[in-house]
């Protein structure tokens, strides 16, 4: 047989285990499913004097010169994380003529473009399967399997910790501070779980998938954001009585606009009808729903997180480009797209749910309701709840017929004002509509 | 630009017009993603007289040596169905160095290592992705996204006509015959049911996955089968009773056997906990399932069939066998794996529904549960309910714990022995269970 296709590892944190590991137990298996041995070369870690679980003695090192200028390396395998040193080195590894694989949302949602076109003038390929939804399969399919389709709407459930939190909020009635601490405990939020709870792991994501599906250049920053740290219990209590469950959805699509096709991207708590196949998507899994104009809607689900599933991805993709080594194909070349017209927030028309507490007295509604009006905000529904018979206070739950974020906003900065009436107001969220509905 | 990559249809039914239409509506984008332009030589039709929807004029011709034999033509799209001539067209195709492009499930599940060898010595590709579940990318999923898995089970809906009726009985108490009329008017089933209902059309589509899925090669006919002719809309009310749905499921796994790893594989009516996600895949759609030793539980769904999703997956095919040409990479090198090792049906263990029609007299009961412990079969749950008062007839349905299906079907043999005791073994359906559960 001719020679190995050698690997290199940056990174040994548990995906890093996880793909040594199975590189050693898969020897055999991925020998003849490649036609070529795989054979792993060195393992960049702080410090090397640290034996690492499943990492075979003697691959360790420290030193990312010796790594990434070993000429028996044919693949570079980035699992850091974070911006830099991750960034610069995938761009020396690639400008060195090795393949590249990675799990880095972060440097892909900021960088992707750039390095791919570095990948492509070099004639190696850069894959990142698994910087999306972990071992579901979805850079791929969107990249070959949907590529005939014009991809009208990409909305998924990206982000493990907080599906996981979100599902405990709604089964458990739990408050977003005890399933934080949960989380945390379980190991599945970090100390600081900003990334998480704000959205920006979700809008990273989102920004790669929209690239994809919608052939332009997507930046992180240009994904509308709102975080969970706001939802009550009772949000998912009143929601589940209106026929929802919520999540935080990750939605991408095209509309048209003044100036041309815009992009619409936004990460949001949202409302989503029990009856979609999202709804029902619980704890850390994660799903993503692609709707195709030939395809129709199409849905992947499955683990989005984890040292197995993302190691599943990262090996798909390192089996993909020792198959091209072994055979000599050259990559295909990169296209080249256009930076999104990213539509701005306020500019967006859904549907929303609003919690309002407010004085328990006549005539608090009808105002409430009169301001909504004069914005051309109309109702869908309403309830009201006695929240706290004491302090006379009560509670609003309002859905609306879809409405320019802009002007509900414009709208709800005088109902706060109305002083002595509306004395919170509580969760704005928007509710999900699928193309057909909107 | 270069020249254009030649593409020749071999049939122009719904498929074949919808991926025609799509070729001409998307000529510029298809160009763009693909590098090069496509550009339709020719399409093969029976009757060339007759105009085809979609299909630009001059382009049909009767004359396959013409079409075989067009120094223009790339990439051959089949799309006739049937085993024969279409097996040996492609076959034509690929020997004169054409990449083939088939939606043709019976060529691919009957004679897919043959051709694909056939491809591989000729240095061109064959492509099947429409060939299971439509516009669901599940092929290159397993062939490639979860490469590199050992895969331990598929388990799938993958006839859309089968899950409409099925659906139909469950959710209106309609009769078999009922629901396959109302198939065959919407146009979902065909005058001769017989290679759906019989579970025909998805033991192709299963044999398929499992060649995939396992690196084996699985004949057709290996696939143990049982249709849904017999089914009783009582039998659904029984199974939602105990908290279940019946779905036609198609199922592959592999266990260790007496002489080495046994392939599993059985189309049947089955029934699924109503919290899988599988039994809330309804109507036409169809989903696929795959469990992974690193990915854990996959799963892809949308819609099965139907011109347009069929088309995606062609045209995806289409556009990757282009991308090849255009940037001349070669094709991967087959791999050739040996014929699996089937385990006959009758051991194969499973828990299992029955429905018995009895004599409404005591001890009847006794007797059949007294047959059931001597085959070491023992019962999960039993109900009995008073059918026919007049006619003193009760009916029986019984859950099993996992049994040996030879040796249930030896006890159902003494069983409807019971002479004016058992007057009718109903339904005998499998119970799913995912691997974790067995």
């Amino acid at each position: 047989m001719a020679e190995a296709i050698g690997i290199a590892l940056l990174g040994a944190g548990t995906v890093g285990s996880g793909v040594s590991r199975a590189l050693a137990s898969g020897t055999e298996r991925y020998a003849t499913r490649v036609g070529r041995e795989l054979a792993l070369r060195g393992v960049l870690v702080r410090d090397a004097g640290r034996a690492r679980d499943g990492v075979p003695e003697g691959h360790l090192t420290s030193d990312v010169e010796a790594v990434l200028a070993d000429p028996g390396t044919h693949v570079v395998v980035e699992l850091m994380g974070g911006e830099e040193p991750a960034r610069g080195y995938i761009e020396r590894a690639l400008s060195s003529g090795r393949h590249v694989v990675t799990a880095n949302k972060e440097v892909m949602a900021k960088h992707g473009p750039e390095l791919l076109a570095v990948a492509s003038r070099r004639g190696v390929r850069l894959l990142y399967e698994a910087a999306v939804a972990g071992g579901i399969p979805i850079i791929s399919p969107l990249s070959r399997d949907l590529l005939a389709n014009e991809i009208t709407e990409v909305t998924a459930i990206i982000n493990g910790t907080t599906n996981f939190m979100l599902t405990e909020m709604a089964q458990r009635a739990a408050e977003y501070d005890e399933v934080l601490a949960e989380a945390q405990r379980l190991g599945y939020a970090e100390a600081d779980p900003a990334s998480d709870v704000d959205g920006v792991d979700a809008a990273y994501k989102l920004a790669i998938l929209c690239g994809l599906a919608f052939h332009v250049v997507v930046s992180p920053e240009a994904v509308a954001r709102q975080g969970i740290r706001d939802l009550a219990a009772r949000d998912f209590a009143y929601a589940r009585e209106l026929g929802y469950a919520i999540k935080l959805l990750a939605q991408g699509r095209v509309e048209p606009g003044p100036g041309g096709d815009e992009l619409l991207a936004t990460v949001a708590p949202t409302l989503v009808a029990r009856d979609e196949p999202l709804a029902t998507v619980d704890g850390v899994r994660n799903a993503v729903q692609v709707e195709g104009d030939l395809a129709g809607r199409v849905l992947f689900e499955g683990a989005g997180a984890g040292a197995r599933p993302t190691a599943s991805a990262v090996l798909a993709d390192v089996l993909e480009v020792a198959r091209d080594v072994a055979t000599g194909r050259l990559p295909p070349e990169a296209a080249t797209y256009a930076p999104a017209r990213v539509r701005p927030p306020d500019r967006i028309l859904t549907r929303h749910y609003l919690r309002l507490t407010v004085a328990d007295h006549a005539g608090v509604l009808a105002g409430i309701a009169g301001i909504l009006g004069r914005h051309e905000i109309s109702l869908a529904s309403v309830i009201q709840v006695e929240a706290d018979a004491r302090a006379r206070t009560a509670e609003i739950v309002i859905t609306t017929h879809p409405a320019i974020a802009g002007r509900l906003q414009e709208a709800l900065g005088e109902i706060a004002a109305l002083e002595g009436e509306v004395l919170e107001v509580g969760s704005v969220l928007p509710i999900y509509a699928d193309g057909s509905a909107r």
